[in-house]
């Protein structure tokens, strides 16, 4: 018996592979209402064969496993629990589950959560427990980099000690040497410990953005052949596609990746897609230039970044969903990704947030009793091990959560005032200028006049962070904003019902009925102000 | 008798001119040592003629007056005060007085302030000599804006009853109906009056940057025609040119003159490079585009822009001084001109001043009392109209002010880090790999295969703040980043003693010596501090 949207498992003895335990020959295929799904088996060690599915719908499949094993069956497939809906996708520019749930993420980063001690590792569950965040992004490789260095207790694949160890400059420039991983060799007491944390994150309801690729790297995984990596990509998907919780994020920084071509990233895209029956969310996050997220087999903008204004724009450039997966973290480092306040993390949320997209957190607040570079090595910050929260900002993206949560619908970027320049053409303003405010109709010809470069340098610092729930609801966020008073702008010949929002102080009142277009709303005249306006019925 | 840096002026008793009072037969050349300086005279009613000259060298200078007057004589020129340095030029990308004296601006913006009542007046000018600035942008025609509707008591000139009403279109888009200005009869009250605003902020030692055209009319000096603005200018500098704190701002806003051609204002810059037989600095300020500052007549970069990270970028295309003479105001006004912190402010300062540009403040807060229109419009803002300050910036303006005084030298921006990709060309970066530091090198590939658009979004959020004083002081100023601690990039083989500054609870305070290049500074992780390290004699 399955559930729909939980993994359904078979499990076969036979005897061991051959030469590789990855690419053994293990087809299964799943069968509803004359609508087949095909999935490959792995090799589980102890001579036990595994195939995982992950049934999206209610009734009777019926199953036919070739290859090492043969069998064939049915299962009956009860509906989901009300608590689950199914593997994220991109609808348009939006998230959602496979039953329609609309998804707003709340990311959280710990790189390294697969590699720490148990006790570290409960710490970790604790303080994700307190729900937080609803997804979490994390390497499937050991992570090698400041605050950062401890070796795992077992890695996803044996060392071939058979062969020479290869020589490779980390991201660094440090020359290193390392055996080469065997990548038709699983050590499957890793696997089942990676599971195990799969499978207790998705019983709290946590999308796992899984980082397959990473440059942080003194052991060798970041430089092996693309042979190996498309075997290691292989064994990845038979053995996780069938988690409804997983995405697939082709690399933590790929452009990091010198002595990669980006032939080699395109490959692994198609054959990502190609080989994951269930259809996971898909992208590739950078450092510096973005990714090609027009690339069909991307579902969605993975981006590092740090101007915030940018997801109307590339919703429409890509027409997917728009993940800022890292814009710098709460933390007091020296290295300047590393040392935003409280404040501007959650400042940074918002911005995301009210204009359609998906942000994600991470935390480095170095203690200052820490002095020596062993100390430093040695020190657990949240974004690579896990451990405990000590920031400010977790509880403020757990508020606005809560905000995300009482609106009508999901939302879409509103482009008011100067923010259209940033996401639409030159032509596109002209074309509309007609539609605009009669406030801005002055300033047109002067901004149309402008070069691409100041157009950037003048817009982005004077962007709004405005967006809408349909024709239901509009979410003024004013960021550094200190206004006292605002006239948000809202259609004509409505009433609204105004809700004001202290971001940073996590207060929400009702401040006005019957509120109109053109109409003035007293605010405090701070920093991190949002307004929700709501429509009232006639 | 004369002073040097002060200015000396000849007056004539004269019949009254005829049709123009404005272009008088009447010039006059100054002579010393060989060197001739020839300057127009101007017409100050009541039948009395003058003629203004400003002297920059001890000892006799003679002169020979010709056209209405005919006159010559001599007179002595005793030093300077100590407290006067004489003109502001520009020095390659610096300010310097006359004297050799090097000048860091902190400016402050009081468009109208020749147009409000005494008391109003006095008041402003008690708060001027609190010492906050030493440079005020002003407009010599009166202003009609959002906060700022008072007529003036006095006009530059009188309106030509005799001709028709001209109708304009404001920079509101609202139609307006005016006599035009008789720019050949000027109301000698005003510049009485306003001669003796310059005259007061000149004993203040305060640099007056005139604002000679702006778009905020309802009167219709924006909408004359050419032959009339060089009419205005020629008056302008016959009167004003001879005063040592002037500098000429051709408009706040050029770009927002829509009826205006190009053309025009760059034959108003030649013209009164041409006039202006004292070169005082001469710049055009914008709102969006900024104006073409490698032409010949202009001698800095007056900017609009928030995008604070520009100084050295801008004084790498232009090779002259960068003034950020609009970046947004202290205020709480629901405009995003008009709505920064004093926080923001205070970092906006320092970002430009320690990466040796000039910056200028401006404060909107509008009390919460205000509710009406009228009662708006009759505000008193600082920026429009003088007044008291309010906010919580000034002070810490001065603090920086205080700051820099202490520096052993006039500031040069330090490019490290990806600031470097802000300021030079792919080209340039790529031929000083070499000398680019070992932990940049490797990324240095990455970007520079990133497309311009993605270059600016990655390095804007990511610009140092950093200068020096030649060899002897460095300031790395870390404005939102809240490092607990750092490691300032100094040069190798020095020591330096490290002073600590809090700028905005404005402390400092010496916390180490013998530092140097490597080390590790500790600092209370929060926004808006910065190290000045001096080197120390062996």
């Amino acid at each position: 018996m399955a559930r729909v949207y939980e993994t359904m498992e078979l499990t076969y003895k036979a005897k061991a592979p051959g030469a590789s335990e990855v690419q053994v020959d293990l087809t299964a295929t799943f069968c509803k209402d004359g609508k087949e799904i095909k999935v490959k088996g792995f090799y589980d060690g102890d001579e036990t064969y595994k195939v995982r599915f992950l049934p999206e719908e209610e009734g009777t499949y019926t199953y036919e496993v070739k290859g090492l094993v043969e069998d064939r069956g049915s299962f009956l497939t009860e509906p989901a629990d009300a608590k689950h809906h199914g593997v994220v996708r991109a609808e348009g520019t939006h998230l959602r589950h496979a039953d329609g749930t609309y998804i707003t993420t709340f990311g959280t980063t710990v790189y390294a959560l697969a590699h720490q001690d148990e006790a570290l590792t409960e710490e970790t569950f604790d303080t994700l427990a307190k729900g937080y965040f609803n997804k979490i992004r994390m390497c499937l490789f050991p992570k090698s980099y400041e605050y950062n260095k401890n070796d795992p207790e077992h890695y996803a694949f044996f060392f071939d000690d058979g062969k020479e160890e290869i020589e490779f400059v980390d991201n660094m420039r440090k020359t290193m040497c390392a055996k080469p991983f065997d990548v038709h060799h699983p050590d499957y007491d890793f696997w089942h410990d990676f599971e195990a944390k799969l499978e207790r994150l998705f019983a709290m309801d946590m999308q796992v953005d899984l980082i397959l690729f990473h440059p942080y790297d003194r052991w060798g995984h970041s430089h092996m052949d693309q042979a190996s990596n498309l075997t290691y990509l292989d064994y990845v998907i038979r053995r996780l596609a069938a988690y409804p919780n997983i995405w697939w994020s082709m690399a933590n920084e790929y452009d990091l990746f010198h002595s990669w071509k980006i032939d080699q990233w395109h490959e692994i895209d198609e054959f990502i897609s190609k080989e994951d029956s269930f259809h996971h969310l898909l992208s590739n996050h950078n450092c510096f230039q973005p990714y090609d997220f027009s690339r069909e087999a991307i579902t969605h903008v993975s981006l590092q970044n740090r101007t915030m204004c940018r997801v109307a724009e590339l919703q429409k450039a890509f027409g997917k969903p728009v993940c800022y997966d890292e814009c710098a973290y709460e933390g007091n480092l020296k290295e300047s990704w590393g040392n935003i306040s409280a404040k501007e993390m959650t400042n940074r949320f918002w911005k995301v947030t009210v204009t359609g997209g998906y942000c994600t957190h991470g935390e480095v607040l170095l203690d200052d009793a820490i002095e020596t570079q062993e100390q430093q090595d040695a020190a657990v910050l949240w974004w690579a091990k896990g451990g405990k929260l000590k920031g400010q900002s977790p509880e403020r993206i757990k508020f606005l959560r809560e905000v995300v949560d009482s609106l009508p619908g999901p939302i879409d970027p509103l482009l008011i005032g100067l923010s259209r320049m940033l996401s639409l053409s030159k032509e596109e303003i002209q074309a509309m200028s007609g539609m605009l405010p009669e406030s801005m109709l002055g300033f047109l010809n002067s901004i149309l006049e402008m070069d691409e470069k100041e157009l950037l340098y003048h817009t982005v610092p004077e962007a709004s962070y405005v967006g809408h729930c349909g024709e239901e609801a509009y979410i003024f966020y004013y960021g550094d904003e200190c206004c006292a008073r605002v006239r948000p702008e809202l259609p004509e010949g409505k009433s609204f019902t105004m809700e004001v929002v202290d971001a940073w102080n996590m207060t929400r009142e009702i401040k006005a009925h019957g509120f109109k277009n053109g109409d003035e709303l007293r605010l405090p005249g701070h920093e991190y102000m949002a307004v929700i306006a709501r429509v009232e019925e006639d």
